[in-house]
């Protein structure tokens, strides 16, 4: 009995998960040192030794390809963290488990976070933007919820929470910038003297 | 008598500093909007009504508007912070008058501003590199300083200066990623919000 071909498929490489991931991967790498204009699917081909073609036939193009990294990240993220701060249910210590979550993503996705911390907002509409837009707002929520939290139990003093939430993520989020592995520090460290200058401020206690 | 033709000058365009800062103003936003691979001088020059050779004029290429740019959105902030903060001397006020200068720039030279920060890491090793490093060290320096002269005046908590300035600049770069000036509050509201926060800490004090 014959077979039917399905022509399309002749020459495509064997689709599997860790063909995918090994594209993200390296996709992510390149995004986060030249940027997504600066990055090309010629490049990534030859860094993982395929043809564009292999790649391709994952990603129809650049642009889906980045936005795919974009979502993992935040999928990696934000559950990692809901579940690292619901073993908390003093503020502070939610809070301090939130900021080093957040941080540890620069040592265990670097790439993958700075893709996505560089590439949210030039992500065109489209259902992983939707995707990415809801898992931001859950990240967002649950650190606000957990400064109002803390303004309820009164170990924070009571404050414009959504500002307060910007503070904690603008210092956690411009590490993309300047954190290094190989630094004095790693994320995790600095995340938690973060946390103790913003718990404490700046102005000395009485 | 004859009067000799510099053969290379016939039919470009007069050299003015007005034109220049027409070039350097309106490629800032399109960097801002763009990035630098993004923008193209093909582009700017559409967006002044003049030709590519009236651009390359002025800048040889790309690379040396953008520093040009960044150098230019550094030389306005830096000695403007200084002047502001000198003008105080208890080290509360002068950590607030640097963070509404810096976030000052926000308004004033937004797209500047944003080219420099998005921008100064990749400027490739040159004279203009080195001024933009000196100025925005002499910058983190007069911050560190600041923050130095409460730890000294007792107003500040002793703290990893290096570390409490990092979480300073943080929150007030990374207004470049979210600020818009037709928002609920001015870039220096959200600075005085910044610096209370940042003043005070999350915990409450007794």
């Amino acid at each position: 009995m014959l077979v039917p071909v399905d022509i399309k498929k002749v020459g495509r490489p064997p689709s599997n998960e860790n063909q995918r991931e090994v594209i993200l991967n390296s996709a992510a790498e390149l995004f986060a040192r030249k940027g997504f204009d600066g990055a090309s699917i010629s490049d990534l081909a030859a860094a993982i030794s395929q043809s564009k073609a292999a790649v391709y036939h994952y990603f129809p193009n650049k642009r889906q390809l980045c936005d795919a990294i974009i979502v993992q990240a935040l999928a990696t993220l934000v559950p990692r963290t809901q579940e690292q701060v619901s073993q908390a249910s003093d503020a502070r210590e939610q809070l301090r488990l939130f900021m080093l979550c957040h941080a540890d993503q620069f040592e265990t996705n670097r790439f993958g976070i700075i893709t996505m911390l560089s590439g949210f907002d030039a992500m065109p509409e489209s259902k992983t933007k939707q995707q990415a837009n809801r898992l931001r707002d859950e990240h967002e929520a649950l650190l606000r919820q957990i400064i109002r939290n803390g303004i309820d139990q009164q170990v924070f003093s009571p404050m414009d929470v959504s500002m307060a939430g910007r503070a904690v993520l603008s210092m956690l989020n411009w590490m993309a910038r300047w954190y290094r592995p190989e630094g004095r520090l790693s994320a995790r460290q600095i995340a938690a003297q973060y946390y103790e200058i913003i718990c404490q401020g700046f102005v000395a206690r009485s």
